[in-house]
C-alpha cells in the first residue's frame, strides 16, 4: 500500500493530524445515536463484509504474497490467511456485537442535594479511541465494533503485512455502516505502517482520548513511552496456579494441567506453579506424569528436583519472570501461602493468579492480597476471558489498574459525564 | 532542605525508586485494613498534626523567609503561610476524611456464571499513587489522607517554596498513623524539588501506579510528557453559561453574574458567555450594568459590541481559549444553540459548562452533547464541585474522560479486582 518513502514527516504529521480532526467530528456526532442505530449499522458493516468478501480475500492475498515473500513463518501466515469460513466468523462477530447491550445512557449514580440540586451520572463514550495493532487482520473489525458501539470513533494503525487486509476490511465497514447513517470518518485506518505514525497519533491527545496498543511487549512500551494520552495496557501474562496445604490434589492436578495445556499459547494460559511443601511430595510425582503425557517441560527449585530428580531442570531467576506461551512449565516449591503471595506480587504481571484450596480462610486471603486484576479460587486460569465473564466480547485483558482492569468489553470502553439540572441556583443568594 | 547540587543524578534515582519499593510493599500492608482501622489512623493524623503544631508552625516559618527573600508575591506568600486556624482547619478535614464512607471492598457487580463460575467484581485500592504539587502545604495532607482512606501509599512532590512545612506535615501523619498501625512508608515525601526529581517519579511505573499533578498547565504539561504512567489531568477550566433563546432572562443575569464573580479565581467560575442572538439586545444591556457594579472587565464578538458600544472592548480569538481566573468576561452573541456546542467543543476544556433555558429538549440536547465532565442546566457553574456534588472531599477535577472525569474523590482513587470461586471447573474435561 502507500509507503512513507516519498513523504515528509510533515506530510505524515498532517495527514495523521487530519484524520485526528475528522475523528473528533465524527465522534461528536455518534453522541447522538441510540442503540437501535447503531445496532442497524452494525448489521450493514455484517452485511458489507460478506458482499465484499471476494474483494477483500483477494486484498489479502496480496499480503499473503507479501508476506511469503519476507520470509514470515508459518504461523505468522497463518494469522494473517482469511478465508470464507474466517470472513463469516468476523461478519458473524460484528452481528453478535449487535446483540449486546449498549452501555452508552446507564444511569451510574443519581442523587438531589439538599439544595434542589439534581445530579445524574450517565455513561457516555468515551470520545476517539486509537488502535494500534499488529498482523492479525481481524483485530480491525473486532476492534472497529466494540469502538463504535460504545459510541467512539476510530482510528486504527495496523502492521505493514496486513495493511491490503486491512484497509479492504476498513472500507467495508465504514461504507456499509454509511448506509445506516453512520457519520463520515467513524472508522479510519492509518495508511501508514512505519514507527513514526505510532509516534505521530501518541501525540496527538487534542484528538485520540486513548490508546489501546495490541501486541507485544517492544510494541506496548514503544506506545507508553511516546503516548501523551491515556495508554491501556495488556501486557504478558504470567498465571500462577498455587496449590495450598489445605487444597484437594486431585482437584490441584486437573487445574494446573488444564491451566498450562489447554492452549498454552494465550496470555491465561499457566507459566509458573506455585506448590505449599506441605503436600509438593504428594503432588508433584503424579502431576509431572500427567504433564509429561502432554509433553510439558518442567523447571523447577531446587526443591522440585529434589523430589522430581531428572524430570525437572533447574529453573533460573529468569524463568520466574517469563510468559512462555509454550508447553513449558516453572514449578516452586513454598514454606507458606504468604510466601507464595510474594512471589506472585513480585514476578507476576497481575494479570490472573489461582489458589486451590479447601481451606475459605486461605483462600479469601489470598483472594484479596494478591495484586492482580483476576484472583481465582478453584478453577482454571483459562477462564480469565471476557467471553466466560459474560462481557459477550472482549477487547483485551488489561494489567492497568487505572480505568480498566482485567477482561475489557463494552463498559470499559466507555466514560461517564455528571448531567446535573437546578432551578436557578446560585452560590450566593442574590442582592 | 536537602539539596541536590551534591548528589549525583544516580543518586537520586536510586534514593527515589527506593522510596518507591517501599511505597510499593506499604501499599500490599495497607490491602489488609479495614475501615474501623484506616478512620482510627486518620483520626491518630489529626491528632498529631494538632500536638506538634508549634513544630509544623516554625517549619512553615522557615519557608515564608526564604519566600520573602525570594521575593515572592504577597498573595503567594499568603498561600504558603500556616497558622493555628489553617493547621486546626487541616487537622479537621483528615477527621472529615475519617467520617466519609470507605469505598473499598464495595462489591460493584456479582454474578453467576451457567457453569457455576462466581464472578465479583470488588473495588480495591489503586496501589500507589504519585501526586505532585505546587506552593499550598495544605495539599500535603489533603492528599495523603484521601489516599489513605481509599487505601493507597503516596508519594508526595510539593515545591521547592513549602518543603519545610511539608516535610513536618508529612512527618506527622506518618507518625501519628502508626501509633494505631498505619505501615511504615505509607506517606512519603521527596526530598527534592528539582525537575529531575519528577522524571524519576515519572518513569518508576514499576512502583507508581497513577500521578496526579495539582498545578498550573507548565507542571501538567512537563508530567504528561515524561510519565509512563497513567495521569490523571486536572488542566484549566474554560467554563461557559449559555443563554438560551428560551431563558428566563432575569435567572440567567444572575447565574451569570454568580458564576463570573462569586469566586473568580477558582476553575469552576465562568469565562466565556455565550447568548442566542434573539436575546441578547434584552439581555446584554442590563447584564452588563450588573457585571460593571462588580467591576467585571468585558470582551465582546462584533454583534456584543455593537448591543454594549463602549462598555466592551474586543474579544480577540486568544480570549475564546483563555482562563482568565479574573474579574474579565469574554461574550459571544450566537445564532444557535448547535453554534453555542460547538463553540464550546472547540474552546472549551471540557469541565463545566451549562445553559439557561427553560426549553426541556434544548436543555436535553446541551446536556448530552457538550462533550464536557459537567454539563449544567439552569445553574451556577460554581456548583462544580466535590463537596456540592455530596463527595464529602476532592482531589480535584479531572478534564480526563480515562478513569475519572469532573470532581475526584474517594470512589476515583479506587480500582477493582475480579474475585473468581470455583469447584474445580475445566475449561477441558479430565482426561
Amino acid at each position: 500500500m502507500r509507503g512513507t518513502e516519498n513523504l515528509s514527516p510533515e506530510a505524515i504529521h498532517e495527514e495523521i493530524f487530519e484524520m485526528g480532526k475528522k475523528a473528533r467530528a465524527a465522534a461528536r456526532a455518534l453522541v447522538n445515536l441510540d442503540a437501535d442505530q447503531k445496532n442497524a449499522i452494525l448489521r450493514a458493516m455484517a452485511a458489507e463484509l460478506r458482499s465484499r468478501s471476494t474483494g477483500i480475500l483477494a486484498e489479502n492475498a496480496k499480503d499473503l504474497e507479501a508476506g511469503r515473500g519476507n520470509g514470515l513463518s508459518s504461523a505468522m501466515l497463518d494469522r494473517l490467511r482469511l478465508d470464507d469460513s474466517r470472513l463469516e466468523a468476523m461478519a458473524d462477530g460484528v452481528e453478535q456485537v449487535a446483540r449486546l447491550a449498549d452501555p452508552v445512557g446507564d444511569l451510574l449514580d443519581e442523587k438531589k442535594r439538599p439544595n434542589g440540586i439534581k445530579i445524574q451520572q450517565v455513561r457516555v463514550p468515551i470520545g476517539v479511541i486509537g488502535i494500534i495493532f499488529e498482523s492479525r487482520p481481524n483485530v480491525t473489525s473486532d476492534a472497529a465494533v466494540l469502538c463504535l458501539k460504545s459510541g467512539n470513533a476510530t482510528i486504527l494503525r495496523g502492521g505493514s503485512e496486513a495493511i491490503h487486509s486491512n484497509r479492504a476490511i476498513c472500507e467495508a465497514l465504514q461504507a456499509g455502516g454509511e448506509t445506516e447513517g453512520l457519520p463520515s470518518f467513524s472508522v479510519q485506518l492509518v495508511p501508514f505502517t512505519d514507527r513514526g505514525s505510532v509516534k505521530e497519533m501518541a501525540s496527538m491527545d487534542r484528538y485520540l482520548d486513548l490508546i489501546i496498543p495490541r501486541g507485544g511487549r517492544s510494541l506496548i512500551e514503544t506506545v507508553v513511552s511516546l503516548a501523551r494520552m491515556p495508554v491501556i495496557k495488556h501486557y504478558d501474562g504470567i498465571c500462577h496456579v498455587f496449590v495450598d496445604e489445605g487444597a484437594d490434589l486431585e482437584m490441584a492436578r486437573l487445574i494446573t494441567v488444564d491451566s498450562k495445556t489447554q492452549k498454552p499459547g494465550v496470555c491465561n494460559a499457566l507459566e509458573t506453579l506455585l506448590v505449599h511443601e506441605e503436600v509438593a511430595e504428594e503432588l508433584l510425582p503424579e502431576l509431572a506424569d500427567a504433564l509429561a503425557l502432554r509433553d510439558v517441560e518442567l523447571r523447577g527449585c531446587r526443591l522440585v528436583e529434589g523430589i522430581l530428580g531428572k524430570a525437572v531442570r533447574e529453573a533460573s531467576e529468569e524463568d520466574w519472570q517469563t510468559e512462555y506461551l509454550d508447553l513449558i512449565l516453572s514449578i516452586r516449591v513454598v514454606g507458606s501461602r504468604e510466601e507464595a503471595i510474594e512471589h506472585i506480587n513480585q514476578y507476576g504481571s497481575h494479570h490472573t493468579d489461582c489458589i486451590v484450596t479447601e481451606d475459605q480462610r486461605s483462600a479469601e486471603c489470598f483472594l484479596r492480597e494478591v495484586d492482580s486484576a483476576c484472583t481465582f479460587h478453584n478453577l482454571s486460569t483459562r477462564f480469565s476471558d471476557g467471553e466466560e465473564f459474560g462481557f459477550g466480547a472482549e477487547i483485551g485483558i488489561s494489567t492497568d489498574k487505572i480505568h480498566a482492569r482485567g477482561p475489557m468489553a463494552l463498559r470499559e470502553l466507555t466514560s461517564y459525564q455528571y448531567r446535573v439540572r437546578g432551578e436557578g441556583q446560585l452560590k450566593d443568594s442574590p442582592h
